[in-house]
């Protein structure tokens, strides 16, 4: 079965690095003793081992394991015997062109499929959509393609922001920059505010954290939905 | 002599399409009677003749007319022709995209380095740059390249905008987006604040506007550099 836990981001303000999620990951990973963990979004331009270092002192919290993908020969070798696997935020770009690289795309389905529990945060949540072409990021680097892991039968848009109100900045909002994004697409769109998680067990996908998330479906108007609703039926 | 004007924004806070600029304009295209408008960025995803439609208001200011790309049979052939160009902004990624599909890129390189002046805002300046790594926009059509126009030795970050202080939000500031884009790339790149832009005459590049522009080279830190500063030394 499944089990995917997909977070809009790895901090919220005001606490440190995956904090407000340790309860839930304890339950999460709870046949887990060690994590890999794919520190290929590199945040910041920070190292692998920086990256994984930072993952490793989060998940001592709740005794467990953090070991980098980096420090395997194979990558797919890596993915294809991990109890549970993490993919922390950072460029996406950077991440999915890290992951084509090393072949972790076929590894990655077959794993999640098989039932190794993933959680993803940020960019390791993006790549859990159907594509990319919802990512907040800077395109830093040409991935060979735009197309994810498809684990969710929709795009994610983490950190979704809403319109700033006032603001004298006349960059696009995020809600326009998704409805250019469906002149070109017609696959629905979930925006994931900071401290939502989509629970992906099985066949049901679940809204968690308290607060609302903004799902923007082709040809709709954009509309909210609440904590504990089911996502499952969209495509 | 390349004669281009490379704009932050199309639009100041407060002010209508292109309306701080149109003094500017009146001398920069003074020898154009007709401007041929690119419109492909699609802003809002609207149509080319929307698009263009909006352009020729603004224009009409100061009796220039101004014809869409898209009305013409060959792209490449209206490039050819044109007295002045004008590309406006949207989205980069579907503007490249086009220019790539409708054999523009040629094209404009042959048109603009043989002295066919030419504006851009915003998507419309992102692509004068070496590449269109260092866009703010989302990926939401795959271009088969991110190589651009290089009518400059740098990228442009258009719309630059400075941390927001106190801000709750987790997503990454544009200063760290470009440190990333730094862990790849090498080449400098300029964050051009909204109501700045660059004046290129023949080979000398100028800042204009009333702001200071953000400067990012490689292995440096960041630093402000005031208006009329030349950076033609940039690479």
């Amino acid at each position: 079965m499944k089990q995917l836990l997909i977070a809009s981001t790895s901090t919220i303000h005001g606490s440190g690095y995956l904090d407000y999620l340790l309860d839930d990951l304890n339950v999460f990973f709870k046949n887990c003793q060690t994590i890999l963990f794919i520190p290929y979004a590199r945040p910041g331009g920070i190292s692998h081992d920086a990256y994984t270092q930072k993952a490793q002192e989060a998940f001592q919290k709740i005794n467990k394991n953090v070991i980098g993908i980096h420090e395997f020969e194979s990558a797919a070798d890596a993915i294809n015997q991990a109890e549970g696997i993490f993919t922390g935020g950072g460029n996406t770009f950077v991440l999915l062109s890290q992951l084509y690289k090393n072949n972790c795309i076929e590894a990655l389905k077959n794993a999640i499929h098989s039932g190794t529990p993933y959680l993803g945060t940020s960019a390791g949540s993006n790549i859990c959509g159907l594509t990319i072409n919802t990512t907040n990021d800077m395109p830093i680097v040409y991935p060979p393609s735009f197309k994810a892991l498809a684990f969710v039968p929709f795009n994610i848009n983490p950190h979704y922001l809403d319109p700033i109100p006032n603001t004298k900045h006349m960059g696009e909002t995020r809600e326009t920059r998704i409805k250019e994004f469906h002149a070109y697409n017609t696959f629905p769109v979930i925006g994931l505010r900071e401290g939502s998680w989509l629970e992906v067990k099985g066949k049901t996908i679940t809204l968690k954290g308290t607060l609302e998330a903004r799902i923007f479906e082709y040809e709709k108007e954009p509309y909210e939905i609440k904590s504990d609703t089911t996502l499952q039926h969209l495509k």
